[in-house]
């Protein structure tokens, strides 16, 4: 049994993680949170809260998950956003053309649909789902989103979205009002977003559902610097630059350390390895933010794209990866500077100005030529679609007017005025500020994997009187039950003052769980299981001398507190650790 | 301008809704939460999360917002969740053929389809988009939820989920291992559900993408007390019982408070106006939730659903509604004792056993009859078949024994044993409790409906110093923005100070906000209308004195306060009241 399946095993068994639908057979792709599993989720969702909507000040919104055509025409999903299929004939099974040839070349996914058929023919794949050899049709790109119909009949067609950014991308103009027109400034969301995989076979780490966390940050094109990154300048960040990546392949081996650089990113960005202050301000927030939701440094790293990897209009991306026992390699984040991709393809598709003004620190005055047409040369000239012409002349810039004539559009017809029947003038104009298209830092966050992976790192099997003991050492703010409240006996004069101390932990914010089936030993197994990383045992002292005990799950030490302040010393061991004073 | 409008114009000009895809001309039936209207949303789902999770003890799950065919094969959604449509052949637009005619009868749900046409062809009704008379096709059922397909091709049929609850239900056998297996327990979601209604027209009142919160409880059949309903008995709600409604129509008609009763919940139950303690019970959780939301309790009922108007499983089922100025009273949230349908039809459709063992206090001793085939006569009689034969026998119950002869099925042919071929002997059995499956209460609310009701129910325009102020009266905790900081005027002297605050407030965890730009007045207003409970000012006082003003919303009465003890202050405030110490 690897790591997997014992995560799993243990998830399944107590209420993490669950297949979806198992009572109709099941469905590839999809995973129930269970009720430990939720509510782990949920904190973890708020530490991601706490860092980008409180601490950075990114209000947080919501849009549908169903999104109509033209916004993801806009964004390029409609037309880029696939994978290679391929059939078998022989069975009827689709599956990813790419994985198939996965042992034979290094990168599958820089080839097209032709050079996959051709590697699959030469090298006699066999279908992984019946054995037959020469069974397989063409290769072709199957599009990724879920489609669905919006209202009855072929009215609207719907897209499941396949990123929670969109719907934050074509609310830029009424955000950047919101944040009274100033940048920087980022929004944030949370929630599910849909990849209609062809064929998933990763369990939990390849979802058709998952839920996203996705910063968006509008910035000045002109100015990468970040306001605040001296302060986090001198942090130390495990790299994997591009330039030290022999492969791509490798990105998703298991093979340790190789290649990794420990750095500041104060240094990374002086030594051109980051590109810009911005992006490695939220290297660091990422950083942080899987750190102290549990995931274990020392199997964390920052992959930078190689070039032919990245998205044509990105600049610098990111991926942060934690390391696991069966997948290698996983990504879980991606910290992208995507310039202002998105904002200028929506401009255009929605032909509306999704521009900023850079105001300057003081207008500037601008001497500019402008034309005034003689109207009793033009009103003869054009009769009735006089009007229209001067409202055009009117309208004209001042490169306009360079060439021999001067070419206006009336009633979607091009007229050629000449020069004699206008005048120029120069008028001086003053300019508040500069037209631009904010450039966007998008750091995307994969919600399930990073609950994967913490729950991989911080599992343990341990031998502790010849027995082994399974524990999940997850941080306090992440465990979902903090406190587990265990009368030694099943009697009731240790059940009553059991029950009491429950109210009380519970009124102070502290969410406890109450247990008394099975031997104290049992139970204290039950809760390591799960992550409970204090229990607190009523016994027959307590009733003598008002004492309990609380008990570490790392450390399995104990310590007596007075029930008075257990309150307050069981919040002091969440935020700094067991028997701290 | 009505007051549906006043509050959209305000939601969508200060950031709390917005509609979507409006960059694309928009989509009928989907809305945005702006970053005041997430943020807001987020803390009424806490709210919830208090009430039913931490209060109640009931855990949170998460399961997929798509589901399979088989789950809503058995929900009954894929045949019965539909609604009456029409289509003009004029022009091609669809409606809600039993809208056509709600002027016309009085409960236009009840009808069948032809009886719908029938009305319409009768009372010449026009189409609402062309005006044309006579155009109308055949009245047919639509069935309201998104389809997809799962993977490629075409297979699997994925729907969207249109509540919930299903997701609950078909882990029931998960969740009751997870809780020990005893009853009763609950289990409680928040998410995405859908319904691609026919041709929405009701703004944020009826959307096609919404929030649901839904609790499942699981309870004994037998015994639908409840453990804590003596500490709710006190509590009047005001009741609207099936008897008093004239019809049903007027369910949702704005006529004030006829017919409405209050009552406590305990003479509620004892008069049998309600079913039972456990249903009452939880109206008292849901209008506790409401209110602490912000419901006006004067514009808030409980309304008993009518015999023919309650699924025929449902033994009992009440409606929140809340009083709106535009659609009168509208629903919110419905608790209904569901009884054991959902259950027994999972457990059909699946073939598995989802009943829970209600276990008697001592185990009970029963004699039980059974065969004992004698295989000496069975043997040369049956030949091959004989051990089947003998299997067959050995799984008889003694129900099966009292006919002529034993019938049993062998490879799906019926055999008759004669009585003597077979030997009885009469055993002791030990049965620990008995089979039940349990019935389910069910209170399910509306998320977005309860939030613009919030909405219109906290808002207010009054006549300050000769000018309107809007102001949004929501309570502390629900408010988006809890405390802003204001500096008097635009100065460095003010604004260092202002920042400290703001840093030293959000450590405390407030949600702060800062506004340094236009007149103090006009600063007070603008949080006014977004709900902001309190404001801090910080002037020219303050740097001689060290002491802020904090201003109230809703008196606009002022206190000065020293700024080490301002945190202290505002959040007591928070608590209990402007001004309490």
């Amino acid at each position: 049994m690897d790591t997997y399946e014992k995560i799993i095993g243990l998830a399944k068994r107590r209420g993490f993680l669950w297949n979806s639908f198992e009572l109709y057979g099941g469905t590839a792709g999809f995973y129930d949170y269970g009720p430990l599993g939720a509510t782990m989720k949920r904190r973890i969702e708020n530490i991601w809260r706490d860092i980008y909507v409180i601490g950075e000040g990114f209000y947080e919104i919501e849009t549908p998950t169903i999104g109509i055509e033209p916004v993801f025409v806009a964004s390029g999903h409609v037309h880029g956003f696939s994978d290679p299929m391929i059939v078998c004939s022989g069975c009827d099974s689709a599956f990813r053309a790419d994985h198939l040839i996965e042992g034979i070349v290094e990168i599958p996914d820089t080839l097209s649909a032709p050079e996959i058929k051709q590697l699959i023919d030469k090298h006699d794949i066999k279908c992984p789902q019946c054995g037959e050899v020469g069974m397989f049709g063409d290769v072709f790109d199957f599009n990724l989103m879920f489609k669905t119909t919006i209202g009855p009949g072929t009215q609207r067609m719907g897209y499941l979205r396949p990123e929670t950014a969109q719907g934050m991308f074509i609310n830029f103009d009424r955000l950047f009002r919101f944040y009274r027109e100033k940048l920087p400034f980022g929004v944030t969301q949370i929630g599910k977003a849909y990849r209609n995989e062809i064929s998933p076979r990763q369990g939990v780490i390849r979802l058709r559902e998952f839920t996203q966390a996705e910063a968006e940050i509008f910035i000045n094109p002109r100015d990468k610097s970040h306001p605040r990154f001296s302060t986090v300048k001198n942090t130390v960040i495990r790299f994997y630059p591009a330039s030290h990546q022999q492969n791509a392949s490798e990105g998703n081996s298991g093979d340790g350390d190789k290649g990794i650089i420990e750095l500041t990113v104060g240094d990374a960005v002086d030594r051109g390895i980051v590109a810009h202050e911005f992006l490695a301000y939220h290297l660091v927030m990422t950083n942080l933010f899987l750190t102290r939701a549990g995931i274990d440094p020392a199997r964390l790293r920052f992959r930078q794209h190689q070039p032919d990897e990245m998205a044509h209009y990105a600049v610098d991306c990111w991926d942060a990866e934690v390391l696991t026992d069966r997948f290698g390699w996983v990504e879980v984040v991606g910290i992208a500077d995507r310039t202002d991709y998105d904002l200028s393809s929506h401009a255009k598709h929605s032909q509306h100005d999704l521009s900023a003004v850079l105001e300057y620190d003081t207008p500037k005055q601008v001497e500019q030529i402008v034309v005034k047409p003689d109207m009793s040369l033009i009103g003869p000239l054009y009769k009735d679609k006089a009007g229209k012409v001067l409202a055009a002349l009117k309208n004209l810039e001042e490169d306009d007017l360079s060439g021999d004539k001067i070419s206006i559009t009336v009633d979607g017809e091009e007229i050629l005025i000449p020069h004699d029947v206008v005048e120029y003038e120069t008028v001086i104009k003053e300019v508040r500020g500069e037209n631009v298209v904010p450039h966007v830092i998008e750091p995307s966050f994969g919600i399930d994997r990073t609950i994967y992976a913490v729950l991989e790192h911080s599992f343990a099997e341990e031998l502790v009187d010849k027995e082994t003991r399974n524990v999940l050492r997850l941080p306090p703010e992440v465990a979902p039950v903090q406190v587990a409240v265990l009368p030694l006996l099943t009697r009731e004069e240790l059940i009553n003052p059991a029950a009491e101390i429950v109210e009380m932990l519970r009124k102070s914010g502290i969410f406890v769980s109450y247990d008394d089936t099975g031997t104290i030993g049992r139970r204290y197994r039950r809760n390591d299981e799960i992550g409970t990383p204090f229990s607190v045992t009523i016994d027959y002292d307590t009733l003598d001398d008002g004492t309990v005990t609380i008990r570490d799950r790392d450390s399995m030490a104990q310590v007596r507190v007075q029930i008075g302040e257990l309150a307050e010393r069981i919040n002091a061991m969440m935020r700094s650790g067991f028997d701290s004073p």
